[in-house]
């Protein structure tokens, strides 16, 4: 994740970029990714950790705005990829996996008229998370 | 989460208060629980989030001290529970799960020599957490 490539990249700045996961199940699945290399969130200082934390929350709140899911799930993990980088991903109870973590096993099998619908809206959604990023940050 | 039963209490102050999961897999599993109810993170004041990340990082680095984890796992969920909770869990390469997250099925069955080594840590690493918080909030 140092070097960004076949991403789909929804907005950047200096210190951290957002991309869409692109995963078929979750199609509101987001990452917010530190640029600069850090392994654990706790190797940013305090003020990197306030921006990544406020870029999470601006993602997080605009998927509520738009998306009004039944939970949003926050997650920094990084066994495979020690690259600070969260996961913000809005959940709704149909989804495959709701109410366990999207790690877990799936619970049932996917909804494809409501992964349709759901589908609809990532393209406005993916605009009002730059719309709120541009602003919070001044691009 | 609103209010606390059954929990093996680690530290708590006014705005939160962290448990250990007794995860006989995961010695090292501690909660960062919000005292108010509150569902989303986002849900909190810039303040707030601020002192529950705080304690999160505060926890995550005495975690990094103490167990020279491979790595920190951070996640707030909360599907089943809608209360702001923090996981933060100590992950290492011989664990049940390592490298995919513990709500992922197991790769490999339990190291006994190694999870006794670490349980044997633990009433070190819960007294250095309330050292780590009762400083940052003067308790």
């Amino acid at each position: 994740l140092c070097t960004a490539s076949h991403e789909n990249l929804i907005w950047q700045g200096e210190q951290l970029r957002v991309i869409r996961a692109d995963d078929a199940h979750f199609p509101a699945f987001y990452r917010v990714i530190w640029q600069q290399h850090a392994a654990e969130f706790s190797d940013l200082c305090a003020a990197e950790r306030a921006s990544c934390m406020a870029a999470v929350v601006a993602v997080e709140q605009v998927l509520r705005t738009q998306l009004t899911p039944h939970k949003v799930n926050l997650a920094s993990l990084g066994n495979m990829v020690p690259h600070v980088h969260w996961h913000v991903i809005a959940r709704f109870e149909w989804d495959t996996h709701f109410p366990q973590p999207i790690w877990a096993p799936p619970q049932r099998p996917p909804n494809m008229p409501k992964l349709q619908q759901l589908g609809g809206k990532i393209e406005t959604t993916d605009a009002a998370i730059r719309l709120a990023l541009g602003s919070a940050w001044g691009a």
